[in-house]
């Protein structure tokens, strides 16, 4: 079954969405990364969407969910790469993702989840 | 169009190949990465293909001339997260990737283009 890789980055998880969302890989992506936080002991998770023109409500409960699932196993998620009209899609659907930060790219989300992580 | 997206990691490239490549998302990628390694000037560039069940002659070429292109521009390339069946074709195919460094994952890929970058 096609999977979503998650990769390690030192104490973050790097996960890259580059494909069509469907609710099997939906469901895969969160049951992996749950056991990939527990296993890594990761403080954080970096959600990369660079390549995504388009971000539906769909995709928007996914992310919130994942951020959701990472805090109660005490890790941050940060969203990075919006393309600024995903973002104006994001406002006008009322999708303001609660609970997760968005950094513009993802070295700047991991400077952020660096931060966070060392105040925490 | 549709594009792979390319990460910066501090002084690396990351990019992640989870679709089916055709020739132009790989001419695309070439392309993108040659312009992103010149921006950034990164030392190294990783290529992961954890999620790639198949790894044909096709893909085999675009990862060698992608190491090729990086050593020209002064960059180390290292192809990470391998499946075992995935090296087990490569051999087959007679693929053995002149010029590509490997490593299990992505956070040893990491570690060795930072071990030869500073000894570089």
């Amino acid at each position: 079954m096609e999977r979503i890789p998650i990769l390690r980055m030192g104490e973050f998880l790097l996960v890259t969405i580059q494909v069509d969302m469907h609710d099997q890989l939906a469901l895969a992506l969160q049951e992996d990364l749950a056991e990939r936080i527990r296993k890594t002991q990761a403080r954080g998770v970096l959600i990369d969407i660079s390549s995504l023109e388009i971000v539906d409500s769909f995709i928007g409960r996914m992310i919130s969910t994942i951020a959701g699932l990472s805090k109660i196993m005490d890790a941050q998620t940060v969203l990075v790469g919006m393309q600024p009209a995903v973002a104006i899609t994001l406002v006008e659907l009322g999708l303001s993702l609660p609970g997760v930060a968005t950094a513009l790219d993802a070295e700047r989300g991991m400077a952020l989840l660096r931060r966070r992580s060392t105040t925490a």
